[in-house]
């Protein structure tokens, strides 16, 4: 019965991230939705790549948390437009909340829109929100077993972004031994390195989706 | 319809919890619940924790993830019994689950039970477990404003650790803004902090709940 309600929930997110798609194919804006833990870093990385790409292209943010607007104005005096959502006790966006975010920014072609999810490991990685690619972010305070503990957010991602490395020097942490993990739970993910929230590879490979 | 079906869910949980609460009571076994993001070093201040305290009472762990028994070992080797509970695509652990590991470990008279939930900050501070005190840890690494957008871990909470301490100087973190807004949300929390694990003034709180 939980069972049943539940895959009604996802076939009705299914449907509107179906529809977010097909969008977002047809006028050429490229979405990409950010899964991690709380604290790992989406804002930080956010804040830089706007920096880095808005002078070149429409940049627009959706931000997911429980409760503040936080994030979205840290998106905005970075110079990106954004929109905060709000989930309350909800522990992941759904694709209907994003379609409300993207009928207010209205993106535009060419442009790159990016979901930060709300900051959780496991319930997010359930939710299709439309993206063209789904990009998990995992800091080297964690621990280097986080792949394995948490296998679904790495299994159903196309890019994993190692955040905080300049803390490297100050932990006892293996950082190849994350990506060995990493790539134990999916063998073609792309891994990626940043420090202090910069990371030259990933606003390439962004300018790459270009093409 | 969904609103029903999880308040029979949590309807469910709470006549459990009701239960471990009642054993506990009667054996005299001190139940806690750490809710943390993952990675914020939930299992290394419980090893911390155990080498302080098996000594000289029986020491229990549950262990909550995903996948692994990665923490069950690290609980055993530094000298307690634990045991692993992996929930698999679950977001948190349920008072049943608890309470078949209960049934396994067998906590003796006096003794200290420590559940080590799935790192979630949403998800688990929904599901009673029998507790007598739930604690919420949030790292230096994760930023300052981590109460006021998961407010509801750090409204149901009885202790904050503040842990990664020593990474304080390499951080451009202010503990007391993280302190202020957790009280902020919780005027009654009792705040201490963690440095590679290691918290003296945790350890005599534990002691004191002796009494």
């Amino acid at each position: 019965m939980v069972e049943d309600i539940q895959q009604d929930v996802l076939s009705v997110n299914n449907s509107h991230a179906k529809h977010i798609r097909a969008w977002a194919q047809s006028v050429g804006v490229t979405v990409l939705n950010l899964i991690s833990s709380p604290g790992s870093g989406k804002t930080t990385l956010l804040e830089h790549t706007v920096a880095a790409l808005a002078s070149s292209r429409d940049v627009c943010v959706i931000e997911g948390d429980q409760q503040t607007s936080n994030d979205a104005c840290r998106i905005q005096a970075a110079g990106a437009r954004a929109v905060q959502i709000n989930t309350q006790d909800g522990c992941h966006l759904e694709a209907a909340q994003v379609q409300q975010a993207i009928d207010l920014l209205a993106p535009q072609a060419g442009g790159l829109l990016f979901i930060e999810n709300v900051g959780n490991l496991v319930c997010p990685t359930f939710y299709d929100l439309g993206e063209q690619a789904r990009v998990v972010l995992a800091s080297v305070t964690e621990g280097e077993d986080k792949p394995l503990k948490y296998p679904r957010a790495f299994e159903t991602a196309d890019v994993c972004i190692v955040t905080k490395c300049d803390l490297l020097p100050y932990l006892d942490f293996d950082v190849e031994l994350l990506e060995r993990n990493t790539r134990a739970i999916n063998p073609h993910i792309r891994i990626m390195r940043a420090e202090h929230g910069a990371s030259p590879e990933w606003e390439q490979w962004l300018r790459g989706l270009d093409a």
